[in-house]
């Protein structure tokens, strides 16, 4: 059970309605995922981190595709599951193969180790990147 | 002051000085950084290391700009002050611009609050992700 | 299943059966929460944890519901499902309403994307500040 | 050495310029922190940033010194310096005491603990809370 | 459900059968425990750990138990479920008793405590120690 | 500069007094370290952990430098810098030598990419685990 109960996706609320319609329509989704139905208990952060998120995912100088992958190794580093399954998807959707995907795993478990080697024996900035 | 002292870029223990040797041709620098001169002090670390990033972070189905900016994204989680440089730095020499690392900085930060709300809310996996 | 199966609230031990039955005055409930029945096979860290909560958690210059709050966003920004829930519930009691947790959570989750974007930025302390 | 510049206070960008009197004006204060001249070089996050902020942060439910504390709990469980000691800065202005802060800190780490504790002992949810 | 479907034990891929038996033999055990078959989805990722693991979790200055401690002191700082109980697991093999536990337990939640302590109020490191 | 002046070893309030003289005597130290120092701006979290240090940091079933080892491992992976530098000059007292931290380090770092494995492949407990 989550804290709040998961707002039904037939939510009368105007703006809850809106903002779930154009989840679908721009995610070419037919059901709204339990990530923005939680959300939906506050309307104001559901509709702040929507078009957020709009414009940190979407196209710029990085590809879309790269963009989930750095979502996708925050969520392993912080070990949230349901951020790592959710990305992983809509990153295959993009084209992420199981390849790529074994591959980014491998990159995120290395670098958490060498950030604790690192921090570890304190290694001091290299002077040329001061 | 680091917990050891780094290794000299002169040493003349055989096994680090190869290692530093093969460091500075592949990847084509004149200077060791400290982190490797860090490692030396325990040169099975330094020489599985060096291993291991070779093989992890090389050419495969993941471009290795695209692992840069992975393990600048697990290093900017986890707060790795040097890690962030050192990876910045390798990733501008493979072409990451300046715009590239903003729109990144952006998407790893966003990544971490939209972690949080899926924890806090404690929401639940979607059925066609299970 | 735990590492340690969870003490019974009917435990015979001296030590613990008088820890129990203070938690439950003291905090007015008649059931053992799990965590306390989990640490009871330890008694010397049952013993302290509890000293420590009542003193570190009671009141002082600030309210205990502030504390509480305090409590709630340590353990959402580590991903504590059991702690979230434990310390919302008491909380509510001591008059947390929903909306003042929607709010909380979404100061918890903001902070967690701007503690991210000062350590990738690495933003320099403020002179005034130093 | 931040990884970017921070972003002159004079700043003759028209879009960055129109943010940071804004803030000077909302934040009552004659200089730009740090902060948010680091976020300048990337004018849309900086945007961002600030209006996402203005909402969470302002009143609501919860006082806005609550919130400071919220943001300063999240800061120290995250080791942010900077973070930590601009928002100890913002708080101390709106009315928070020595007193008040050392009893935060007690909680904060003290939450820490207790939050290793649940997670080493596997502590199960209990019945009344799922 | 995994994001990868464990492989077999029973897997005819030459390169992923070798280590298996590997695996087997040196750990005395009948049945690959799941980390070895999710991690057999990347043969080079199953590889170069099982040959990493033996390296540095074998007998050295430290003891073989001393070091399964570490690792699950490490393990609870970062909450992995799965990596507490197998390395639990493996610790009582080597000798850990319960008491032994209980007593790391503590340790690793007090650090946790501490850590945030020293972070929290900024101690300076102390001369001696620079 | 710290949030908190550390508190002067010349401390004439009665209560401060007392502990920084049982902490010299105990830990047979002529300065009082920054920590307790900094501590003692909030004298009853000052008695409190320095209580609850003995107790948990004491022989028992396991050795006091195997605590410490333990203690260092937390710390290095919350990259807590102070932590780490003074309970490596307290294990060294203790007998830890260059090797064993050394060792130390590989354990810890590679438990933090084994705990990100775990979790990226979310591996499931195994049957005998549960």
């Amino acid at each position: 059970m989550s804290l709040f109960k998961a707002v039904s996706e037939k939510s009368s609320d105007k703006k809850i309605k809106k903002i779930f319609e154009d989840i679908k329509r721009k995610r070419k989704i037919s059901k709204i995922p339990n990530f923005w139905r939680a959300l939906a208990n506050d309307p104001k952060t559901l509709e702040r981190t929507w078009r957020s998120l709009q414009q940190v995912m979407g196209k710029g100088s990085l590809d879309p595709l790269i963009k989930e992958m750095i979502y996708i190794s925050v969520s392993m580093t912080n070990s949230c599951e349901y951020c790592i399954r959710s990305h992983t998807a809509a990153a295959k959707k993009k084209g992420m193969t199981e390849e790529m995907l074994k591959e980014l795993i491998a990159v995120v478990a290395m670098a958490n180790e060498t950030n604790r080697l690192v921090e570890s024996y304190q290694v001091e900035i290299d002077k040329n990147l001061k």
